[in-house]
């Protein structure tokens, strides 16, 4: 699908998008009949061959990702590297798949059999939590990927980060990856920045985690579309509620903290959600243009309404609680439970005799295994961060653009959540799939 | 599965097991190419060899249901026949299959033509509610089995009894269909009492309708085996969520009002299971034999807990509401939030660093289509309702017993719900596969 | 659904329902909070209310089956037991869960820890084949009911029985799990009659292992329904085929070689399939009643077609090849090949432009996991085994009947194929839903 | 996943992209709320950074796709246009999507609501085959997306050009929908070429459909996603197949006549494949250094191996037939068949007992129906049909290049087929995969 990530050169024609290396790689490549990347390869963000010209042209170099993949040279000797795996955060579709790949590439590709799980997130880094670190090889981790969550346990919030670095220098590692999401890559950031300090050769390579797929400058993240394929299920499940009852609305919360592209593509996939709603597009409760005017149309209309929420809509209609989770994610107040109980009330008030069933089906989405081409890309993902940690690189996220994979520093990647671009392609579709403007005055 | 139906003869020695016939079936049957069942056929209720052969001895006349099946003689005339079909109370796969085998088995087998959904439950029995009939035929059931809910809607709730009959008698309907949970069979038996009452010649035929599986002398409810696939991968995900943390418990509720067997049976096919909490059997929270201490011994021996509970579980822990739904049922208090918060808390004390996750996932369990199995088992059963009708039979439920469709007196289906026996295989196999009672003091 | 399973009392007053003891039970059981089994408890084979109090009333002794299940003294010593378990013949749904079962009774329940894996079948009681057999535990079988297919490998085919059963008595074994067809029962049967005439006191009970679901006195078996879920979308496929091409026929062979059972399942659960062909209901191909010119009138009225034929279905037809696979099975000539070509040349003589795509999904629904109740049916059924095994029986098969496991002796089970009633409901639906009687001049 | 789209400029510097158009768009769009594409907007084809810096500024125009969209000046007058959609070919998922998301964004976007379906492909636009064209709108298409198949029907092979025109003006069509595969899209060039001779302003705009994924200048084909997703359960039942026997081999041919997207997709989604033979790479059989030689080997490490072919892998093995289809494709010998015969006789030759299961799934992949993300690339790629026709552009497919909609110039699209780069990530992470290098000598 069209995933909205066309960027103007504009925007982006002052970052800085070079990536930093721990030394020269000279060591050559064990990978075998790989077509090698140069080591300067890079990947243009903006493919307006028109803006592209004019910019070439007026003598502009173009703002370009490094280009991921095995180059023939490395840095670290596959025979010293000894490698950690960390996952943080909530659970996504592929954490699985990503560790079976970078232990397998690791060990097939480049001959290195010391690669080490930390268990349960940053915590396993500090010893203070007593988690000993698994050892991990091809056998360990050949069925993981069958089953949804992580092998290695996952937590929120960050730890001390010089202890972190100290507990990496006496584990004698030279290879972190780190799985997760925007918190997570802030913390690997640092851990990159305090092993540079102390002289630490680490290669420090995030694999970005984003069930919500906002990522900037990541144009797909792992586990999406798995999650699309998972709430189709329970669309239909809340289409059936619906039509069950006179005036029966199904309400489905799906995740999208601050951009609704899961909330949007599931109701893509369904053709029957009549009104999704997404934090990039603001909208009111009362009064004739408010959702609740407009939910009164619709079931005068049709007898029945489904509505999908992203976790992330409409926040300003609620009591702001200024809380944060570990992770240091604002704790948002439940959209999903409001918009029930404003709607039931709503309905009661005007003597709608009607049936609301609410759904809340985070856990059962995101804790599934991925398949299919979603499993593949895990694959390839983590095959490009071995391919980048073992080049020497540092302190980068591999990311996915224009269908190729391409370095993203991290602080790039952090920046800024990505969006849905309300005249994109993508809410275009939305809303010519729902008709949900028709309802509102 | 084995379902723990066995029955003692000596319990059920003076139960009525007769069926009321509007009159004497004198038309020849259209049915064709089937062995017709002989009039007065009776399948024992019990299978002990032993305790028949001792009863049978002693002079006993065996407590049996009448057998389903087509009769050679029938009471309605097909050509003057007009069927109403109505859909009661919450939803559950197979209704869609039911409405289908009902009016495919009245066309092509009977010839009848004249067959009315009512909409909406017994509200679309009555007038004020406006809710027209809408015509039903073979073209227009073609595939709504292939979709959860039901076709005509539901609602709960009963109506005034003479107004239906008004209504029924002005429609000219001389069979009724009504799907539906005990409260609805309780309703459909006094529509057939005050049809007969009123000299109206109409069958009243029961779907028993319950999720639970909980229907007296009915040894298998449509929808209950495929609720049980449907709550598999819910608990493989609550299974990913609990591993996915150090101390990480994952938290199913399931149906249940007032009998465990969708949690025992979801249980049994999800290996990943260590407490299976069902009505039928008492836990206390507290105190070192109490369900807070036992989970803590399961942390202590294996970081994580998965844990299945019956909505009506644990009933007694809870602060007595006393209020009753539409359809009379008791509103339970949720002892899925109950559990959250109480286990949350009671490890908060104890400084036991967990992650718990509590999924509910009955709306997207009961309005599944029904699949493989479970959906011939509603064709079977609608086949069998037709039949029962067409030979003039009223006030029964058509029940499943021993492998053999039967007819079963309403006032005997609803006077009781069925129970998991604690002594029986099904439970039995529960705690063997649990192991749960090990983490009991 | 109904399973067809009626019999009449005078066809099996006769039959001998004895199980044999290895010696008296003498051994208080482990297992905790069951209700054990009496003894001699029994099941009534004949539910007919009326023929058992005629029967009894006349002075016969019920026929019946031995009840399964726990008792409360054992044969074996738990602490000296050492068990095989041996999987023969082709792959079905459920052979891993029964696997895991049996090792998780025997462990959890009697505190048996020796227990061994054959490899591949008979072969693995060879010293010749030089495969070793594996030992098995908790840990090694948790997760292998998760993939379809047999742990432990399978062969066709008999070997030496004197050879077996001298590797049991090597290896000291002194109960044996068999999990196969009719050909292993018998080879089973063999076994224990060998071991009793050398005084080896060995418990060979068999797990009827048969996704045709045709064995004697066993209303269910494993894998069936798992099998009839797997089918459908196979039957879906070959309908968007059908309607894909103009005059398009969709043809699927399903397994049955003596009976239909799965085929006619398979059609209920799935409403498209206009021709269903078992083996049990005869067909001609030519003339105006025969199978070519009921399809011509089909195609003729809807333009496309969906078959679905059971692999022993029209076995006259075609040229009797007399071949037996290892197993002793005759091997048939392929039914689906041979309806494609001969529909195909007659409809090409005929100048009907035509598409005819043939299917044979056997491998892939054979070889799926099993899941939902069909695993609990598993589990139940092995559970059953080892209580008998524990007991001291020998020379049986587990099987159910009636809702209720039952011992049944291998000769009595494998004394003939239980068939497809064609006046009964199984098949009779059938004809409801297909209609096919339509097509047939 | 990566698709191995990447393009050297130099191989594409030469071509046209331009697209023909039927005149001025001078309407005003009635579609609202869109980011208007600009109607000259280009896509690059090439992502290098540095090949695009140096090709710029070396004086060339970038080699470039139209950019695909909405345009605020459309050609075809709304309440004029009458819509004509035709499918041809094979079946793949997501047909019918396509068919519905036309229907709708002419009929809710842009108030089009003539639209007809051509029955079963182009001989519907053959007077002679007497089939008459349906009218579609949005009630009609409403469900036809949960099913696979074609709701029009499809055949194979081209028709009377002139006489399809004819047939076009009669029924005063302006916008011809084909979707289809290379054939296909020849003959709708044929169509748009004959329309202008004839003066017609006939917009003819194919949406490409090759579950192979194989056109030129085309990333991502609508229903190939699906089709990795369909292939798994299969891969894993030949993995279960294997295990079952000593020495077992599952073999499964997967579709790919020129091209090994799909086979290499499915091994890298499924772990468990040993072997995977494409079209692109060719592999002797006999001979220490041929596909014998390494099953055996594999089998001797391993006791099993599972085999993926692609249909047309190995066609030069076979003996050349020189016939084609109705659709002109070469009839290929059967390299599953082939595989299977050629493997067991050389294993038996060995005297090594094993056991091979072929599966051949392509019927059950290419007609499931479409869902999740790939659902919604059927959505927005016939979105984006509709827009090129509805602004007057004719003789192209609409494409899908580096995450955009694109049109692809008739001609372009079918002059070659698209292969998998044995050098590229895809193929390189097949052979990390599955390690099959080892076990050839």
């Amino acid at each position: 699908m069209a995933s909205d990530s066309e960027i103007a050169i504009e925007d982006v024609r002052d970052l800085d998008f070079a990536v930093e290396q721990l030394g020269v790689p000279e060591l050559p490549s064990p990978v075998r009949n790989a077509d090698f990347v140069a080591p300067a390869a890079r990947i243009t963000l903006c493919r307006d061959a028109d803006a592209i010209e004019r910019f070439v042209r007026g003598g502009g170099r173009l703002p370009a990702f490094e280009k991921a993949g095995p180059r023939e040279r490395i840095y670290h000797d596959p025979a010293w590297t000894r490698v950690a795996i960390v996952t943080c955060g909530g659970l996504c579709p592929g954490i699985n798949d990503v560790i079976r790949s970078l232990v397998n590439t690791l060990y097939f590709d480049y001959g290195v059999d010391n690669v080490f799980g930390i268990r349960y997130g940053f915590r396993g880094l500090v010893p203070a939590y007593g988690l000993e670190p698994v050892a991990l090889d091809p056998e360990k981790v050949d069925l993981i990927h069958e089953h949804g969550g992580s092998l290695l346990g996952s937590s929120r919030g960050s730890q001390d980060v010089e202890e972190m670095v100290r507990t990496l220098d006496r584990l004698r590692i030279n290879v972190l990856f780190a799985i997760g999401g925007d918190g997570t890559q802030r913390g690997a950031a640092e851990i990159a920045a305090a092993a540079r300090h102390h002289n630490l050769p680490i290669s420090v390579i995030g694999v970005p985690k984003t069930i919500d797929n906002d990522l900037s400058f990541v144009d797909r993240s792992f586990g999406f579309e798995t999650a699309v394929y998972a709430a189709a299920p329970v669309i239909s499940c809340a289409h059936a509620e619906a039509k069950g009852a006179h005036d029966g609305i199904g309400l489905v919360k799906l995740m999208g903290r601050e951009s609704g592209f899961i909330a949007a593509a599931a109701t893509l996939a369904n053709s029957v959600v009549n009104f999704c709603l997404i934090p990039e597009s603001p909208f009111t409760m009362d009064g004739p243009g408010g959702l609740l005017a407009a939910i009164e149309r619709r079931l005068a209309m049709n007898d029945h309404a489904v509505i999908v929420v992203a976790e992330g809509a409409g926040q300003d209609l609620l009591q702001a609680g200024g809380q944060h989770d570990a992770s240091g994610n604002a704790v948002l107040s439940d959209i999903g439970v409001y918009l029930r109980d404003r709607i039931s009330a709503h309905l009661r008030g005007r003597r709608i005799d009607h049936a609301i069933k609410y759904i809340d089906p985070s856990y059962i989405i995101r804790s599934v295994p991925a398949r299919g081409t979603d499993a593949i890309f895990c694959l390839q993902l983590a095959g490009n961060a071995v391919h980048a940690a073992m080049a020497g690189k540092t302190g980068i996220v591999v990311g996915h653009w224009a269908e190729h994979f391409v370095h993203v520093p991290m602080a790039l990647a952090v920046r800024e959540r990505r969006k849905v671009n309300l005249k994109g392609q993508l809410w275009q579709s939305v809303l010519s799939a729902t008709q949900q403007q028709r309802y509102f005055a």
